[in-house]
Parts: C-alpha cells; sequence; structure tokens
C-alpha cells in the first residue's frame, strides 16, 4: 500500500462515491426490470456519458465526443484500483442470476477491467470476464471496502451504485469523496440517492465543472 | 404588461423558482416550529447568502462579502415583479397567526419591497409592512398566479418557497426557470424539493456557477 503525503487517513487509500443522479435525486427511475435495468427514464441519467469518447472506449465503442466531462470521466478512473458496486449493478434484481450462467449486464468484456466486489446476499464463486474479475462479497459493505483495499493495491476504491450501496457507505462514514453527475432529468420517482443516509455527514464543496447536457459536483466529507 | 421579443410564452412575463437546497434534496430541516423555521440544520442552507452584501443589504444589515454569488443574487430579484410564497415562509405555521396580530417572519421593513402572495387555506385581509404588501390567496396556485402577474406588471414573477409552494408550480407546469442553490450540506429529512412532481417536466441546464459554499444551478422548462 502506498502513503500519500499529507493524507489524513493514515496513508489509506480513498473511498470515491461517482454516481449520476436526476435534478430530483434519484440514480434510476421506477419500476426497474430486466428490460429497464436504469428503471423508466433512468437511462437518460447518462445521456452525457454515452456521447464521450472517453466512456466510449473502455466500453469497447468508436467514436464519440471529447467536451469538459471529459477530464472528469478520466479522473473518476486514474487512480482507481477496486470497484465496488450493488448486485444491481452487476446484473440485476432477484430472479435474473437463475442458475448461474447469468454473466451481468456487462457482456464478455466488461468496462471495469479491474477486480470488482459485488455486495450481495447470495454466495456465488468469483467470476472473470476477460480482464475483470467480480468477486461476491456476502458478508457486507466493511468487508467488501476490506477486501477491495487489499485488491487496490494503494489506489483508490470506487463505490459505483447503485443507490443502496451508496447510501451504505456513505451512511456509515466510509465514503472520502463524492462526486455527483447531475444531469438536467427529473424522474419522479425510483432509486433515491441519500435515502436514510441522515444529517451526520459533513461535506465540503470541492469542485464544479459545467458540461454539455450535465453539471459535475465534487465534496469531500470531513471527519 | 410589455412584451418581450422572441418569448415563446406570448408575451407573458417569465415565472421563476429561486431556491436553497441540500445535496439531499431538502429545502428545509426535519422538525420545523417557531424556533425553527428552517427545521433542524436548515438555516446552513443559506449560510452563502447570510454572508453576502448583496443578501444583507436588502434586509437592512451592513457589511458582507462581494464574490462569485453576488450576481446570482442580483439577477435573481433585477427583473423580479412580485413573489408568491406559501404561508410558512411568511409566516410559519397552523396556530402562529393567533388573531391576526402576527405579522410574519419578517420584522416592520420585509426584504421584498415588492408585492407578495401567500398561497395559504386561511383568509386575511391584505397586511403591507414598509414597501412590502402580502395579499393572502385562498383559492390555489393559478391564482395567485394571475394576481402576482398583473401586480408584476410585466416583469417576472419569482415563486419563492416553501417545498410545497414550488413543487405545486412545478407539478403544474406553470415554472419557467428554476434556480437552485446547492448547500454542502445533508440534512437526512425535512421538506422536499420536487415531492410528487413527477417526470412530466422536461428541464434544459442553462447554467452553472461555483461559489464560496454553495453551486447555483439554472434550468430552464422545456414545453
Amino acid at each position: 500500500m502506498s502513503f500519500a503525503a499529507g493524507d489524513g487517513l493514515s496513508g489509506m487509500s480513498k473511498v470515491k462515491v461517482d454516481i449520476s443522479v436526476s435534478v430530483d435525486g434519484y440514480v434510476a427511475g421506477p419500476n426497474q426490470s430486466v428490460e429497464h435495468p436504469l428503471g423508466e427514464g433512468g437511462m437518460a441519467l447518462h445521456d452525457w456519458a454515452f456521447a464521450l469518447r472517453a466512456w466510449r472506449e473502455p466500453h469497447g465503442i468508436e467514436g464519440g465526443l471529447v467536451n469538459a466531462s471529459t477530464g472528469v470521466v478520466e479522473e473518476t478512473t486514474a487512480n482507481v484500483g477496486a470497484e465496488i458496486m450493488g448486485r444491481g449493478k452487476f446484473g440485476g434484481g432477484p430472479g435474473s442470476w437463475g442458475d448461474g450462467a447469468w454473466t451481468g449486464w456487462w457482456g464478455d468484456d466488461p468496462p471495469f477491467h479491474m477486480p470488482v466486489f459485488v455486495v450481495t446476499h447470495h454466495e456465488r464463486a468469483p467470476l472473470t470476464l476477460s480482464d475483470t474479475t467480480f468477486t461476491f462479497v456476502t458478508t457486507g459493505i466493511e468487508d467488501a471496502l476490506a477486501r477491495a483495499r487489499e485488491a487496490a493495491e494503494g489506489k483508490d476504491v470506487l463505490v459505483g451504485g447503485g443507490a443502496d450501496v451508496v447510501n451504505q457507505f456513505l451512511g456509515a462514514g466510509l465514503v472520502d469523496e463524492l462526486s455527483l453527475h447531475v444531469a438536467p432529468v427529473l424522474l419522479g420517482g425510483g432509486a433515491r440517492l441519500f435515502d436514510g443516509v441522515g444529517p451526520g455527514v459533513v461535506l465540503e464543496q470541492v469542485r464544479t465543472v459545467d458540461a454539455p447536457g450535465v453539471t459535475h459536483l465534487t465534496y469531500r466529507t470531513v471527519r
């Protein structure tokens, strides 16, 4: 593990949350399903990203724009060594895993290219697809974080969603940096960021980036 | 009434919402009361404004800062001819009006300096304090808007909160411009902006201003 100079966390790598959210605070729309993994209207949260070369390239799609969001996306993954996600982000809700043949939303070459730890109640053997290994952790967020930190080898750990796992990390005071990509969309319902997090978390505004179709807000948590 | 060139609303003045909100989407904290008009923790939503000369001057307080928020605050009121607010913003919840002697939160010289229309279920004669007259409208938001437009004499109408009256205006599709002042605060509960507004409102991102202790986000509604 590397020790960054001036790091108030005794040399621990950072835990970062990075998530797209509607103006009314939802990270997915209502009625999520296999047909609508992000709920009704939820794909619109990511329109700003889908248009970018910086997003398309790791997803194996050609073309795309370079704009004010490019640097934000590049920074997001620059020093990240592992990602933690909920079961929904890996591959949907109850029933969709079936007999274990289901390998998630992300195809044969998932865009993560790093160790991924899936917080879930359902045990499952690790799953390797191309250069991404999904490890399923059934013992809660603190265990997932310990394993992700170890796998990240001194780099940062990204908590990538959905709302439930992000809210658990925020509520437990485990997040160092919070990046919100606010899409100009009202969803009116769905998976609500900050639900149950409460007033105990103190934020410090770090940076705002105004980009086409999105505003990027970055906060640090104050301990 | 003046008719602005190129105004898609047939020359009608704009209806603007302008409100401070926490990162988790509340415009007041939990447990609002006479002692805590903005709920527990809710005053922190306005710290960015309290520090400004542009806020202090109309409130009759000396001193204050000039920073990136100054222009935003000045623009907010520049072309506004009338304000609409809920009963809570005027003077608190049930019981606080008593026998009619209660004149609201705002003292002998309220900071509005324009006609104010208070949406309420409780009839009351108009109340003039210095150069602000509060008119109490018991027949709903559309009537309040019609009367505010008339009083504004071609200028814009500001919907100044609280959450309930703002959400009614948004849900009814009556808002042209939405300015959110996002304070780096989590309140964990309280009066939630966008509650019940639903997905029917389409937004267009207009501008973002990064200022000390606040981010100003401006959206237009698309009809």
